[in-house]
């Protein structure tokens, strides 16, 4: 099986037919049709044959088929006959793991440190942005004396999350630090403290459009990225809760991971964590932790809040931590709050109520490796069926 | 941005350099430079910009990132504005979701029936095989008496889990009925009974492999899917659970999903649970239901069992269905048991302990559309950043 010759080429190309000569693979179909056992027994009905037999396109296909077929005469088996088969199908399953993400994943990365403490500053957030400022940098500081090397804010920390307000309180971040107070505190503070942020979110103002975006800055102030919210958050339960950010905002268009003094991280805003395709990508690009500042709401916190961070981080065998605003309830958004630091094995570590908090926690990365290798999903994947393409990474 | 000219080639391929040159994107990088910051300001580090750049390759991305660049001229925005170029971004991004799955997600189809209760048997299972599959038709006609249309099974529900019996209790089901006394008993049973079987999983030998096998059974007795595990359960857990199915067992090669009179139904069988991107292709083929008969043991099963079935379902906005043995304190194998209905918005709609239990339970698949009209999660994917390629399907 040889999947490195598959074409991905979309059917108008005019090398789609010519690239399904090299698009095989040697999988038998689920169900393989016995002489023994009447055809009418069997119906298959899985959806993906309901389309036309491409076999005439695909002479490889019904080759690997049959033979299949052919080698399948009733024996009995011993366990020891079992397990020189397994063995041997066991070794080339390996082979197709590493196809599981295009282009392959790659090796986690050496962190520059294993075990350090992480702050989660749930703040309460009101109308004045000054206070909302000063407020944040209190918070930081407090964490900083804690302990914490990696300090995280909330998503929309520096005034109300409305789309009335987000034109009101957005900052050109890409016009300097004079021009946009919030991300001039953060740097002012990392270098201070000499913490690595993770700014939470603020709107941003670039040209006409706004962004919910995520400053990250390193321990000498520097902005090292900035994540604009993929998934812009359009939901509408009726009864409960409507929004609709896509009215003022935009997406935005990339992925983020950075590397930094506290290893590489993974960032999403809020509702990029329901996409458990990003979290698949960033786990793929080495990531040992994904940030989520995130305000979800009383509706779907406490459905899925906890539930999400802990699916990212079993299923991609890494850290995953988020960081809420603290609930105001007199805001017009009611926030669940519960910011929360989940291991490598979808563990809760440390996490809050709805009120303002600073949780500090520690990260360990040697878990990472440790439940890596008791659960090798990594090696056990299987690129021959399915394949997430990471598609910047892919097309760079 | 048009991926649709994205071709994905092996690097050795003789188009590959060819196919570059289509191969673009619009999508800005995380952190656009501006005259106005210096450039020692601000560091991307994200992992795939190191890689050697690709511009030389790919004029066109250079072109569209500094076209963005230029845009970027601070304004002062207002709301309108902000509204305006809000509206244009999201008409692009909804063109961009249905190539988050390849090929296309399949609509969801018109289930035959739209409420219907579903049995899952949670079995005491013991080394006498004949009294193993008389006691599981007991439990599909109670299952079926308390008003079930589906009857589950769980894994490994006809002898003891362990790699020493694989061998001894395996069928030849591709025999036919006289060679497969278990499957014989379901077929017979869904005759009879006029129930849909979704038939666990019992080791299935085929020439001189063997693999764990779930048989689906429509209401005429017909065979109508086999699923083989495809993700084997290799673990290892020191102090606590290690198991190799791969000693005896063979993976196998397809995804299953089948059509039944209740419904488009994916199969998983246990470690298949861990395996997002199983239950993300079961989805995309129009999956109302996903059922993973399993045996979670006593480690992994509280971390773990519920929350992956809630994941599944969350992110799929889907059904989930796990049916377990019952846990038997005298086994080498410790079974979590917690056979589980979930909903699609991720809520436990029934559940149990350890013990020996037959869940009755209702499925309104009305559910499936009013979650998503909620959260559009399928037309908010980024088709743009990640594809998940469902291999079989986009090769047949």
């Amino acid at each position: 099986m040889n999947l490195s010759g598959c074409f991905f080429l979309p059917k108008q190309s005019p090398f789609y037919l010519f690239s399904l000569s090299y698009c095989y693979y040697s999988a038998a179909p689920s169900l393989i049709l016995r002489p023994s056992v009447p055809r009418s027994v069997l119906r298959l009905t899985t959806p993906f044959l309901h389309r036309p037999p491409s076999h005439h396109l695909n002479p490889k296909r019904t080759i690997k088929s049959s033979s299949t077929c052919l080698k399948s005469t009733p024996t009995t088996l011993s366990a020891t006959a079992a397990a020189a088969a397994a063995s041997e199908s066991s070794s080339s399953m390996a082979a197709f793991s590493e196809q599981a993400r295009v282009p392959p994943a790659l090796q986690l990365p050496t962190p520059p440190i294993t075990k350090f403490k992480i702050g989660l500053c749930q703040l309460a957030v009101t109308p004045d942005k000054e206070r909302n400022i000063l407020h944040a940098r209190t918070a930081i500081e407090e964490a900083a004396e804690k302990g914490a090397k990696l300090v995280v804010l909330p998503e929309i920390w520096n005034g109300p999350y409305s789309n009335d307000s987000f034109p009101v309180y957005a900052e050109d971040i890409g016009a300097g630090f004079d021009k946009s107070p919030s991300t001039a505190m953060l740097s002012e503070a990392a270098r201070l403290l000499k913490v690595t942020i993770i700014g939470g979110s603020i709107a941003e103002r670039d040209g006409d459009k706004l962004y919910n975006t995520c400053c990250v800055f390193d321990t000498d102030g520097n902005l090292i990225a900035k994540h604009r919210k993929i998934h812009l958050f359009d939901i509408d339960i009726p009864g409960k809760i409507s929004f609709k950010e896509s009215k003022t905002l935009t997406a935005g268009e990339s992925p983020t991971v950075v590397d930094t003094e506290v290893g590489r991280i993974g960032i999403g805003i809020c509702y990029d964590i329901r996409f458990q395709e990003l979290a698949i990508l960033y786990a793929a690009r080495g990531a040992h932790l994904i940030c989520y500042p995130g305000a979800f709401n009383t509706t779907t916190g406490p459905l899925h809040w906890e539930l999400l961070q802990r699916a990212r981080a079993t299923d991609n065998q890494l850290y995953v931590a988020t960081c809420s605003p603290a609930r105001d309830p007199g805001a017009g958004y009611q926030a669940w709050g519960h910011s929360t630091l989940v291991g490598p094995f979808g563990e809760v570590l440390a996490t809050t109520e709805h009120e303002e908090a600073i949780l500090v926690a520690e990260i360990d990365y040697s878990q990472i490796e440790l439940r890596r290798t008791n659960l090798p999903l990594e090696k056990q994947r299987r690129g021959d069926l399915y394949q997430l393409v990471d598609v910047h990474r892919h097309c760079a």
